[in-house]
């Protein structure tokens, strides 16, 4: 029986064009993660379906990818990179015996692995993807908001973005009041959610959605007169003073009133990132969640961090043209003129890898030279050697261009040179 | 309902200590990876299932992780990477068109993701875990062999090992006879699985159990007297000639008749990986397999290639202390002396951080200087800067070496310089 090779919907292959490009992001990141002192932590792919079921509300829990294992376990696929690091922090919590198997507080801890939802990929959604998040747990601080802040900008400048903001609100600003009194916390909720879409809907539509929601006018006016009037928290205003003594650039960084992200678990700080050149939304987001890292020790655990979007991000780093032409590939091909020459080619491999060059042999001495050529262009090696009898005789190499398209005949001790 | 916070059997969370370790291995095996011209792959954690099915033997099938989805799909989780990149050959093979969407022969391609197996995790088994491949498809050449030996020593070398062999044999010499009469293929396998046997259980232990498959004590001498008598074959004459040319000392390539590698698809050269110091076991094996990897296109399709057994090789790393000791932890602890001072530390973690020292600010103004000391014990940060009042007042910092317990004070300009 014939099997037709293909992949699932919404799960995706990445050949060496694609992976390297991943590749670059990641180093890119967990570089600067290491520099503000994260540390990556990584968790199984499979976990108890109790540890995940119920904790992403109703929508969430159809996405999970969940079954029977062969030891008759419920078991279910990593949805998020929360939920594990909340068990983590209450499976190895600080006991104070600074043991191997232990955390410690703060833990500021990155982890970048792939998660899976049964989304429905009509939306243009992936089924498997890579999540990418740093946090800080266990510091309730100004100085934790604005680390993670300094960090979220100091990653964007890193992967080469220079027309960006990183837009910050206050959970707590948006506590919304008519005629003097509060709202209660529902109704809060459904302000706050429809304020989220404001960029999407423009005013007149979060005003539609209000009404819908059984707001009066003078309640949804009261709503807006509270955005456009409103000045950083006593929190935020610290934030904004560490950032500036860190000398992070303050065109970066933007008080947003109307930033409000519609996920109920926030609690202080929220925050998202905007790039001038990429339209399509936001790359990241974050804030603080201070209620939700407690979840399996029944404490409130103070925590601060964000997401990136991976795939968003590598989309925009594509369309901005940002990545390095030479992405981590072979600088040279060392060809074979025929059998008889092939140990003259084998020394000069041995030569430029002995000189941290990066090489690759052609692994055919009975290819035509034609064949070669065309394997370097295809694979973008910009450098392409040849070492043809009178090469061989007068101990040279020719060394072609395969940019420019020029080729050169120079002495074989001068060829590491010639390419670094 | 409190939810206990635990893992599945045989899945492991990996703490930062770990998980530095881990990235470090990977890390130094993708950069010799790409100093070879091999390029990264990454397939989908699931697959149809019935593209991994029947693909590993009974107990393989017994092994796989597989469910229906929720849109009524069979599907399995990831078992290796030889199956997905055989699929990967038959999907993108090369159709001369050079586009995005196609994979060019000779395809040199590593990759290094986990891989599920419900195993019995009594035997130190685990149920996730990572494998790390390389392999060229599409070349049946001895500088293909060559080139996939140079890339095992030189990966080992490069992560510090040095008293360490990569055995090599050719699969084609393993075709044994007796009076002169060639084994039948599956006789022929029963002698190559026995034989593989030698180093765990000894010559007794193979004798025995070739008696017990019904061999002859004159057969059982003959195979021996094969192996006792052996010399590389043509082809892996042609492989060792090409390794000293390319200059990989051959001191860590060693022609071993009686290695044999139990699995059936080898067609060629085989070969493993053995260290002095770590008497635990082989950390790679590998070989030629030109019946495989053309399982979804129906023809043959040449393919040369090993795999790192990962786990072993963190514990052989770890046996013979060749991690290096200051795994991409932060260099500086920038603690607060007082909130009051909290300015003059900011401004030296962004003076550090400017000049590209990883520097971690302690996130709490009002802790107390010993709980910040402890904090930069714990995680093994080297360095330790303070900045008190007579400190602030003379543009100075106190510099400690947590390692020597030293204490400095110096001019704030030239900490950097101390640092790094």
């Amino acid at each position: 029986m014939k099997i037709e090779p293909r992949t699932l919907k919404g799960f995706r292959d990445f050949l060496p064009g694609e992976a390297k490009k991943r590749q670059y992001v990641i180093n890119t990141l967990k570089e600067v993660f290491s520099e503000f002192g994260f540390e990556p932590l990584e968790t199984p792919a499979l976990e108890y379906e109790d540890i995940l079921l119920g904790k992403y509300g109703e929508e969430g829990d159809k996405l999970l990818y969940r079954f029977t294992d062969n030891g008759d376990r419920r078991v279910a696929l990593r949805y998020d990179q929360t939920v594990p690091l909340a068990r983590v922090v209450a499976q190895y919590a600080p006991r104070g015996d600074a043991g191997q198997n232990e955390i410690s507080f703060p833990f500021k801890r990155y982890q970048i692995q792939p998660v899976w939802r049964a989304e429905n990929t009509q939306k243009g959604r992936f089924r498997e993807f890579l999540q990418c998040d740093a946090d800080i747990i266990g510091a309730d601080t100004a100085l934790a908001d604005a680390e993670i802040i300094a960090l979220a900008v100091t990653s964007l400048k890193k992967l080469g973005f220079e027309n960006f903001k990183v837009l910050i609100n206050d959970r707590e600003s948006l506590q919304f009041s008519a005629n003097g009194i509060q709202f209660a916390p529902e109704q809060n909720l459904q302000i706050v959610r429809a304020i989220d879409k404001l960029k999407k809907i423009g005013k007149e539509g979060v005003i539609a959605e209000l009404q819908e929601k059984g707001f009066t006018v003078s309640e949804i006016s009261s709503v807006f007169e509270t955005i456009e009037t409103a000045i950083p928290s006593v929190r935020l205003t610290e934030v904004l003073q560490i950032l500036e003594t860190l000398k992070i650039e303050s065109k970066y960084v933007e008080f947003s009133p109307t930033l409000a992200r519609g996920l109920d678990y926030y609690t202080g700080l929220i925050m998202e990132a905007e790039i001038a050149e990429y339209p399509a939304g936001s790359v990241l987001g974050g804030g603080r969640y201070n209620k939700l890292i407690g979840m399996f020790s029944g404490n409130d655990i103070a925590a601060v961090g964000f997401a990136f979007g991976f795939d968003r991000l590598l989309e925009a780093l594509n369309e901005l043209n940002l990545f390095p032409r030479e992405l981590a590939s072979t600088q040279v091909l060392v060809t074979i003129f025929s059998p008889e020459l092939l140990n003259k080619s084998l020394e000069i491999v041995s030569l430029l890898r002995t000189n941290n060059i990066s090489t690759e042999l052609y692994l055919d001495e009975n290819a035509k030279m034609d064949k070669q050529l065309k394997y370097a262009d295809k694979k973008q090696i910009p450098y392409v050697v040849i070492i043809g009898p009178e090469e061989a005789e007068n101990g040279e190499v020719a060394l072609k261009n395969l940019k420019t398209r020029e080729q050169n005949r120079i002495p074989k001790e001068t060829l590491p040179n010639a390419i670094s």
